[in-house]
């Protein structure tokens, strides 16, 4: 299973609202034990949302959209899912009722637009949440509040639990020059284990962190011990 | 002038380190004037970032790469350009000097591969930088590290500035439901200035931010003005 994340809105993209949510989800997926392949921060413009959507959709197993739900204006996603799958968008009764139920005075022209789905949008029940998640293919479609997007998510993470990944990792007093070579020859030896490098320039603790991933976790270890082996005790600050 | 800003790195797909670079360059090019259109989060792998450059490269103005620039075999970013836009890599002389200056000891398998750039690559040097901004073509190659990313953007981005944004803000003690009809009728009236609509949902202070934006500011006060003289006092709780 792989995934993908499409962030929609141009608060985003102008720095009106700082984007928190991406990094949750990736933070989540990892979690879950599952890949995300891609991020796109993408406009309110329908055709440029559409054309990420399915693109995303053909790529990836499962794609979460977050941000355009609401009933404003510049709330376009379920409109841009229904150009990108050609299912037009028609008023969904039960999530009308979800709708008058939460807001009984919901106007066609305010809350209840929330209810011009695309043909076909299945809504997902789950941990007992009052409103549902909205699933259009393998499109999961949030809002990009971060509350309502948390808790939406969580209800239905479960979904998507794969093996879980294996992470090693070693914080180290050393540049990230002089272990460049080793960390090469290894990974070279070992193309199952992802090995990542992240030198920081502003720590008083350490200055590169190096990380050993992958699904195996015995190949994980033997690839970590094999480079910790190599070090002297005085250039490891902190192992995990 | 139009920008775009792509990601490059594994550790930020799968969570192991948190994104900060995104959202400071936006709020960045949006103090600058300049709308950022895209931004893309990328694994290290040549053919994705190479194919995602030259779609931006074609797209956009002005791109900004971060991340993978760095001397271990998880730094895939230059070899990506040179495929990207058929300029192979070769030893650049006075980025070796560079180098050689920070770290006397650098070795070709070491720091030294950080001199390996694409043919036409350009060294760009502004505000007393020991270390260039490595340029190619419309693309800006920068580091993930974020305070060398900051410290290389912040010593160009005069290059970047256009005409400011104006932007009008007010926060509300109503439901974005209620405010969706108006709202609608007001954009489709001036669609020069781009109005939104951001609701939050465990804030004690407003419900839902609303925001007009544009490069024209009288238009911006004329529109601002006309919603907020249609909202009484009762109904507001911040205006900037």
């Amino acid at each position: 299973m792989r995934a993908g994340i499409i962030v929609i809105g141009n608060e985003v993209l102008s720095g009106k609202v700082t984007e928190i949510n991406a990094n949750w989800l990736l933070a989540q997926f990892h979690e879950l034990g599952v890949p995300v392949m891609k991020v796109s921060i993408i406009p309110d413009e329908i055709p440029i949302i559409a054309r990420e959507m399915r693109h995303f959709s053909e790529q990836f197993d499962v794609v979460i959209t977050t941000g355009g739900v609401g009933p404003t204006h510049d709330d376009m996603t379920y409109a841009a899912a229904a150009e990108a799958f050609g299912c037009p968008l028609t008023y969904n009764d039960e999530m009308a009722r979800v709708i008058l139920n939460w807001a009984p005075d919901a106007t066609p022209d305010g809350y209840l637009r929330m209810a011009l789905l695309p043909q076909g949008t299945e809504l997902v029940y789950d941990g007992g949440m009052p409103f549902p998640v909205t699933r259009l293919k393998n499109l999961y479609i949030m809002p990009g509040e971060p509350t309502v997007l948390r808790a939406k998510f969580s209800a239905i993470r479960e979904l998507f639990r794969q093996e879980p990944y294996t992470l090693r990792r070693v914080w180290l007093h050393l540049d990230e020059g002089s272990i460049a070579p080793r960390l090469d020859a290894l990974q070279k030896a070992h193309p199952d284990v992802e090995i990542g490098s992240y030198p920081v320039y502003q720590d008083p603790h350490y200055q590169v962190l190096v990380t050993f991933e992958a699904k195996d976790r015995e190949a994980v270890q033997r690839v970590y011990e094999s480079f910790v082996d190599g070090l002297a005790p005085e250039q490891i600050w902190k192992m995990a």
